[in-house]
Order: structure tokens, then sequence, then C-alpha cells
């Protein structure tokens, strides 16, 4: 095949990522017309819906808690199988009995972000004015405004503070949001591979991707659910230049190097001669199956607008000041996408509040998306870090798997 | 606006750069039906045109000409006004009366690659047996094949030997190729900001530039010349992915940080906020006017096929055994595309074989791009190599100029 085209894709994926949009496979809590959600953009969004799943069980002291954050392309299946693609949990490792957050132990929320495509309202969903699907109507929000669409959650599941919310990647900047703007509701809090704000050149990978998706005619101005159409080749385009800043230099050359795929010398034509380029091509067409062009836009855009310091006076310090939350801050040596100089930042800047903080840097040579990997160490912070703070809580041990 | 969109393009763009391609502003060479090219791939190509310029004056002994060799987007318009954008050649800085590369003293060659657009015959130019534009009916070419060419220019030129091979990024493959294929040919070598191979990673970058074109509708399987259109919008995101490797991180945030474009607040659409974002849809749409969607393909095509070692039993000093040629190898600290560790692999080999050569690793925050930018260090540099290896050579000093 000369490149992605249309016959590559399963036409099957988008009725069913449609159908998951609107009447997801999980646990839905819904916000009416009466209880609009003041977003930062300075309107109001009713109704909503906010799904999510759930993991092990509530104490009675409402006390175990823990919120996992997903990141721009994850959704609340973290611990089961995936109603779409039929695989685990994008963090099963991490999250599930005896794992590293116990589901014996404690009680796992995982919300789909506000704006994205697995249940909770996005554009992707109906506006309850129109009927139609909101498209470039929805609005744009920000990270912000997903963590206070979760605080809702939180209200409406009864648990005051949570004991520990986590997230690698745009799930860490979240992390950051609950900490700074609901700072007594979170006893302690995990940015994973993450930053206190994006730099210009994350914003600019995230604008080649809008750009290639609204390059797609069959992207019909943000139209296309209403007109029967996908922008396949546009998002696999976004899909694909995204994928590679989440690998190192160094994790390519290890898995792929220049090694051809099915041949054994070059094909002197456009086909996918490297296996790397065979990968690629794959990522970028197995992701048009699941997730939604528009919610891809909304979301790299709140992530673009993300920015914790410039929310609290242009010093990123502010933002925790007062903080009693426990902090574990963890980085990647070979991500460079959120490289360690992003997580020091947040450091120093707890620091400064003299807020309690460990700092952990993993050797890795996987890059950005270590957080989702077999990550012995990692495990093994997230273990230590979480038993000890629970140990504090006195939050009972696990039950018996 | 929303995205790049065709009216953002300037439709007598396309007519130039094919009146470029078929009939260029600059010399040319015609190699007849009678002289073929064998390429790589294994087929001929005859007849065909080198384009190329020329700077200075050949001495009586033939012994002062220097070749530049451009990168994958550059051309033959090395240090005179380009004739579609206007601007100035793109090492101008380089090359001129007083310059490094002194055109008082040197005689400069510039060529267009073979597969370029601007005047070498490449997909844009007419296929002799069928009087259509080539389109993918071109031959997939290397970094090889460019170089097989231009020595055929420069023995129509009567030159026996250059004095020197210089170019950066691809023009630096092309320097490593006249220096392993071409041995007793060349008497100084300076590849700049390169590397003697195409990693994984730079194998990904490319092919998404290639899958956003032959995305594009109006790419037509190749044949949009016939059929009047242009992938303007596959082109734009191919280039604004690539640009982005061509500067370093810390570049992007000195020049633009997350500074926001004509405006004081965050506008809550898919507009261009930020600075960056409008420089990168610039830079998109400039260069779907001056440069051929086909020819992107087939250059970053071979490109990703350069592999020097590989050409010699996997041993990359084998590609130098018996060298003569003095080098000066250059990188730059922040380039992250063809880092220092790629020049200091060249480096090796050389040593391996016991060449002479210098290396010189510049301090620069400019990334890949430093080498096309105001870099004092680059230029005294290259003016200290080349006024060294002109003596040796015995070539007279500089005309008043």
């Amino acid at each position: 095949m000369n490149s992605v085209n249309p016959q590559d894709f399963d036409p099957a994926g988008a009725a069913c990522r449609l159908s998951e949009a609107q009447q997801p496979s999980s646990k839905v809590m819904r916000f009416g017309a009466d209880e609009p959600l003041t977003l930062d953009c300075g309107q109001s969004l009713a109704p909503y819906v906010q799904a999510y799943q759930t993991y092990g069980e509530l104490d009675a002291g409402k006390s175990n808690a823990v919120l996992v954050c997903h990141a721009l392309t994850g959704d609340q299946h973290v611990a089961n199988e995936h109603p779409i693609t039929g695989k685990p949990g994008w963090w099963a490792t991490m999250v599930g009995p005896g794992r590293p957050i116990d589901t014996n132990r404690f009680f796992v929320i995982c919300p789909n972000i506000l704006g994205g495509c697995m249940g909770s309202t996005g554009p992707a969903s109906r506006n309850p004015e129109t009927g139609e699907v909101y498209g470039l109507d929805f609005p744009v929000i920000t990270v912000g405004d997903m963590v206070d669409a979760q605080v809702r959650l939180i209200d409406r599941l009864g648990i005051d503070q949570l004991f520990c919310v986590i997230g690698g990647s745009m799930g860490g900047m979240q992390v950051l949001e609950w900490a700074a703007r609901h700072k007594e509701r979170v006893f302690s809090a995990v940015p994973v591979a993450s930053a206190a704000r994006h730099t210009s050149q994350n914003i600019a990978f995230h604008e080649v991707g809008r750009q290639a998706v609204m390059a797609d005619p069959e992207w019909q101005g943000g139209k296309y659910l209403e007109n029967g159409k996908v922008p396949r080749r546009g998002l696999a385009v976004a899909r694909m230049a995204a994928h590679i800043t989440y690998l190192s230099e160094q994790a390519l050359h290890l898995k792929f190097g220049r090694n051809l795929q099915d041949r054994t010398a070059r094909s002197f034509s456009f086909s996918a001669d490297f296996q790397v380029e065979s990968y690629l091509r794959h990522q970028g067409i197995s992701f048009v199956d699941r997730f939604d062009a528009n919610s891809y836009l909304y979301i790299t855009r709140a992530m673009d607008y993300f920015d914790l310091a410039a929310e609290h006076g242009a010093v990123l310090a502010n933002a925790f000041k007062g903080t009693r939350t426990r902090f574990c801050v963890v980085s990647f040596t070979s991500d460079w996408l959120y490289p360690t100089r992003e997580s020091k930042e947040i450091v120093r800047a707890l620091n400064a509040v003299a807020a309690d903080v460990s700092f952990v840097e993993i050797e890795s040579d996987k890059g950005h998306d270590a957080f989702l990997l077999d990550e012995p160490e990692l495990f093994a912070t997230i273990r230590g870090f979480i038993g000890s703070a629970a140990a504090r809580r006195g939050i009972a041990a696990a039950r018996a798997g």
C-alpha cells in the first residue's frame, strides 16, 4: 500500500465509537439543566454527562478513594477490557488487585474527561438545545474545566477528600489542577511524566495534528458526524506525528532501527519498506477506530492552554500556597515531550511553599510512553509512596484478594 | 482562520514553481538519450537535465572549484536572489565575495539535486517517453544517484578534482557520498549537521510528511499537475511537522514561548492563538508556493534510504578506506535531528582509516537550522578550514573584491 487509504480502516469502528460516545459501556453521572458547569471560557454547560469507571470498594470512612486521571487519548477503562478494542485497560499493570494501586485496598475512580469521546459530554455528544451533534459548537474547554467536572462527580459520590489523585501526561496536568484548585480535597497527589504548562514545542506538535485533521475534506468543517463521514486520513496523520513524540529516539532505534518490513531489500517505492513506517501507519489507522477527531482537537487545545503559573499571577508556587497535600512527582530520563526539567519546575514550586514532596526521576529508554509501560521502578515508586501515605491516613490494609 | 485553507495560498505560486521546474532561471546542463544515468534502483534515466548555478571564476589550473550541496528543500540559488520568493540565497552568508567561501577566490558550483523541482530532472519534469509529467513514474532515487549526476556535471565542466565539497543536512549526505564513491575527485570535504544514515526517528518524521501529502485528495495519486491541482494542505502539514524538527526546543522557547499572536487573551477557539501556531502555519503555506509535493516525497525517500555503512559491508569505515581527502565534520549542540553523536560516528570511521579529519561541535541553541543561520563560529570554522586547505593546494589568494 502506498499510503493510509480509506479501505484500510474498519468501517464498524466509527459506529462503535459513536455508540460509546453517546451510550457508554461504563457508569455515568448525569447533571441536569439546573446544574450548569461554569467553564473557564465563560460559557455554561448543562445538562451534561460524566462517564466513569470504578474498581474496589469505598470504605466506611470514605477515606480510600483514588482518582486516576487519563491522558490525551486514554479513557475511563483503566483496568478493564476496552469496549472498542478488546484490549486490557490502559493502566491494568498499575491498577487492580495486588497492583501498586491495589483495588483490594482502594476505591479507584477513573472518569472520562469532559470533552472526551467515551461517554462524557464532548463534541461527539448531542447538543441538548439543538438535538444535533455538538461538533465545533462545543465550547473550548480547559484542563481546569475537566477537573471542575470531576469535583462534581466526587461530590455526588459523597467523598469529601480523595486519598490520592494520580495520572500521567495530561493526567498529571489534571492532578496539578486538583492540587491547585481543590487543595483541601486532595490528601496526596502523583503527577507522572507531566508539566505545569505546555511548551512552545508541545503546542507546535499539537498544531500540526490539528491542521492534519482540519485539512482532511472529510472533516467537513467539523460536521463529519452529521454528514456520515470520518476524517480518517487526517486523524491518522495527526496520531502518527504525535506517536513519534511519545517514544524516545533510542526506543525507536532499539525497536526498529533501520529494519525492513517483510522484505530483504529496499523496494524503491513509497511502500512501507521500513518497520517503523509500517508501525506508524498501524498506529494511525487503529487510533481512528477508537477516537473522535473533534475530541482530539478539543483535548489538544485544552493541553496547549494549560499554564498553571499563568492562572496564579505568573508564579507557579502561588498555585500551591497553603497546600497540605503530599506530592510525589515522577519523570523519566528519556521523555523529551515532558522532560525532567518540567517536573523539576513543579518540585521547585512545591519546595518554595514548603510542601511535602518526593521527586523521582526514573532511568528509562522508553520515552514519554514509559508511564504506560512495564517499568518496575515506576511500580515500586508508586507502591511505596501510596503505601506510606495510606498508612498515615490510617487506611486499612488490603482485603484478601 | 481556523485552519490552513486553499484561499491562504498564492495561486500564482504553482504556475511559477512549475515554470522553474521545466525552464529554470539558472544554468542547465543537458544529458542526451545516449548518455543514460544508471540509478541505484537499476533503471536508467535519459535524457535528463542538471540545473545549477555558479559564482566566481574557475582558475587556469581548475583547482579552485567548490561544490555546494543543498539540503532537502534548498536549491541551486545558494547566493543569489531566489526566482520564486525574491529572498536572498539560502547560504548567502556563507558564499559570496569576502564570505567564508569567498567567490573572489573560489569557483562555486551549486547543482539542484536530481529529483528536485528547480530545473534538474525530477517528478515535476516531463517524461520524454510519454510527454506527460513524470509524477510517480519517476524512478525512486538515492543520495548516491544525486551525486553520480553531479559527477557528470563536473566532468562536463572539465574539472578533475573538486577543491571542496560542502553541504549541510542532506547536503552533508551528498558530501559523504562524494567522499566515498569518488575519493580521488575530492580534495576536501565538509559535512555539516549531517549523518551517515537516517535513524528510525528520522524515517518516522519523513513518513508522517509523506502520509500527509498522500492523504490530501488533491494529490490525486501523484497526478495533480496533469489535473491542475496541488496538494496544498497536505504539503503544508508535512512542512509544519518537519519544521519543528529543524528547531531546538530552546529555540522555539526563546522565539515564541507561550506568547499569544495579536491578542491579549486566549480566544477559546481553534484560531492561531499562539505565535508558534501562526509561525508554523506561515511556514507551511509559504513552502507550498515554492516546492513540488512529489519532489518532497522523492527526496525524503532518498534520505531515508541513505545508509553509507550498508553500502560498504555494514562497516562505515570501509566507505572511506584509502581516502586522501581532508575532512572537517561540523555539528551543533542543540541539533536533535542530526545530533552530534551522528557526526561522531563519521569521525570515528574516518579515524579508523587514519583520514585527515577535524571535528568541531559548535555550541548553539538554534537546533538543526543553525547551519543556515548567522553562527559566527560556523563561519570562522569554515573560513579557517578552507583557507588552510586552499593554502595546501596552492590556490591563489582572493582577487580584490
